[in-house]
């Protein structure tokens, strides 16, 4: 089986190591030698460097997908222009295509796994979503008999690590952002990972798995971690949470909730202790309960390590057919239906409010009256003591499960209130039970 | 695909129900219709209880086996008595065996394995490890590209869940043991659970799985939970650690060691976190470093939903061969190689030690310098300082990293002295790092 790699950056370099580290280990997996015969990347000689003399390096990708020499290619340039042309072209050639490419499955997969499909040939994305996780292969075989009642993450590597120091080293957003960047945990243009926009890629996918719904990333709502207070990660705390930028997709019984934002879970759950750059994916199916999945989100070998899964998969099953067992998005491609998809406005939560108020008598009256005559209890509530003179108190609170929309009432008129001195803020809390 | 049902107890029940109710949702992924069609239970009237007059329920499993209009069995009666000779049968008359037995893997794996080989059909068992953990497929497929390093679980929920009882509510093991009995947790004969035979016949297993080597239990190293005292739960988790009931199974370069023993983990590791019932697996591979698996490790429906995961597998590939694209145990067959196996002296650990002594002056002394003799250091020592008249105080410790043999010499020293009041406690560490 000969692999043609696309593009030897992080992930093609570590893709190209695990293959020749391991041929052996796979070998004994497979029965089948699975090697690179030829590499496309636009700087010959820095790949020459890294894989010597014995395997042909050529600039231009086109002459790779052409090559006889190639059963499978493997896309590791990323972006959806030329990477989208690429890996339509070589499905087109009748190329077995692995790719680790989040946003071009997250806004070209139909038409690239049709495009699989009647060429009988495999597109494979199992590196697409939370690095090394084999969760691809968990929602799409290994919880089968499940319907899947929701899906939550961590599956940004960078905003987790940002996170983590904001809360254990009691950073502010953009100290710890920047410690990210010095250690390559984060970009020089970090905002697809502290926007949210990588994370919803990857939920996006995970979602039209889960539930059988077409692959529809207009539809995410996403809030990012850049305007995150470090106040409210250590009010957070006291109320018995963490806050993660969690990706979210719920199924009801004919809507769908898909949304990336900052979130606080119980600190006792599991995923509430994924710290650093790790990923984790929660998935709660109707019949095992909640499971979870944990591993290195990002990082070369690790994302290597699901590229070659794949490759290893196609390779077993080209023994006796090119096509996919499994359906590219784990339903029959005829099964696949569009369920309605809730405005944030519409999803239910219970949320964390901060306010800055000015302290005066009956103000907390004033405050608990908006929520009960809106019929929204408060769960919790905290008045935290004045230290200082010119300072005014912070009051945190935990509201009942409402609709988003009921709770942005109760944030206009408190904010309308004469001693209201700022934003208020909003998070959303998920229990994840 | 038509599906016979040996034993509708737990299990049993929950597969059909998960078959039953999830029709659908199976038949929306696989478009194939995945029925019952034949049960077979020494009690007939109970069985027709549960699914109605729709299906006929034979009380010789031997029918079944023979039946035309079964293309799966399904043996969920447990044991390696009929259990085995209705297998093997099936298998010999060409039928798919999906089992949730993990003793009958773990003891006659290699046999049944070749029947199902010879007979091309397949023999699935991922409900035997883990419970509804896809783990078994994440070992085989989603980690196949990595040479593993090492495996490390908690797969016994009874023990785990004894466990949790006696660290949070500071139970002794009889009380949590009888609490777990009550609650359904442990069974009326919990021997197998409590003395680690369940975790070791898992273990051994995911042994062969992750290194390519014959599944061999007489080789495993097993030491139960019956005989730990609370007190070195709390003294544990003075110095940082949990105590959890772990199966771990090393690879080192030409030599494996698997053993299921109680032991302390660092407290900040996620799998020191799993409490109650439920099940986690870490596994450690070359290329993707440490990740991470967590579920229900037991009950009706998370056992049955990895039961169908395994049919639902079967039933996708029947599409075009009736034999498994993946080798039974992960490796090709011919693959399969021993490895020297390490007796539990000779493996490399940590330890903690409890010493019951007298409290006479130089007895810190005394002990430091049979450390010192044998060239071990001490990573951490706790002097309790003694609260009544009449106790003798508990000195508890951590050690270097040594062979088995070397610490159990300094043990036999230390009880040797005057001073020693009582057998010295001994567990061992993981770092799991």
């Amino acid at each position: 089986m000969n692999v043609g790699l696309i593009g030897v950056g992080t992930v093609g370099g570590g893709t190209y190591k695990v293959l020749t580290e391991n041929f052996q280990e796979i070998f004994h997996k497979t029965g089948i030698e699975i090697k690179v015969t030829l590499v496309a990347d636009k700087n010959v000689a820095l790949a020459k460097q890294l894989v010597g003399t014995s395997i042909p390096v050529v600039s231009d990708a086109l002459e790779l997908i052409d090559s006889k020499e190639v059963d499978i290619v493997v896309e590791l340039i990323g972006g959806t222009g030329i990477a989208k042309d690429l890996v339509k072209q070589a499905l087109l050639n009748g190329k077995h295509v692995v790719t680790a490419n989040k946003a071009l499955i997250a806004l070209h997969g139909k038409e690239l796994f049709a495009a699989a499909e009647n060429n009988n040939v495999q597109l494979a994305y199992e590196a697409a979503v939370a690095g090394g996780i084999p969760i691809i292969k968990a929602l799409r075989e290994g919880l089968a008999a499940n319907k899947i009642e929701w899906v939550a993450g961590i599956i940004n590597g960078t905003t987790n690590y940002i996170l983590t120091e904001m809360k254990e080293n009691n950073l502010s957003f953009d100290v710890a952002l920047k410690q990210a960047q010095e250690l390559g945990f984060a970009e020089a243009d970090p905002t697809f990972d502290i926007e949210g926009v990588d994370a919803a890629h990857k939920i996006t996918i995970m979602a039209s798995i889960a539930f059988g719904i077409p692959i529809n990333f207009d539809g995410v709502f996403v809030e990012g971690i850049s305007n995150l207070n470090q106040k409210d990660i250590t009010y957070a705390e006291e109320l018995g949470y963490r806050i993660k930028l969690l990706a979210i997709a719920k199924s009801e019984q004919d809507s769908v909730e898909i949304r990336v934002h900052p979130t606080l879970i119980p600190e006792k759950r599991l995923v509430a202790n994924v710290s650093g750059p790790m990923n984790a994916v929660l998935v709660k199916g109707n019949m095992v309960g909640p499971t979870l999945y944990y591993g290195a989100g990002a990082g070369a070998e690790p994302t290597a390590s699901a590229v070659v899964a794949d490759i290893i998969d196609i390779a077993r099953q080209s023994k006796i057919s090119t096509k996919s067992l499994i359906p590219s998005l784990g339903f029959m491609p005829n099964q696949i239906k569009n369920k309605k998809l809730l405005a944030i406005e519409e999803v239910w939560s219970e949320f964390y409010l901060r306010l800055t108020m000015e302290n005066k008598s009956g103000l907390l009256a004033k405050i608990t009256n908006i929520f009960a005559n809106h019929k929204i209890s408060i769960d919790a509530l905290v008045h935290k003591e004045v230290q200082e003179d010119n300072q005014d108190p912070d009051i945190f609170l935990v509201s009942s499960k409402v609709q988003e929309h009921q709770i942005n009432k109760v944030i206009k008129e408190i904010e309308a209130l004469p001693e209201n001195k700022d934003k208020i803020i909003k998070l959303r809390i998920e229990e994840l039970k």
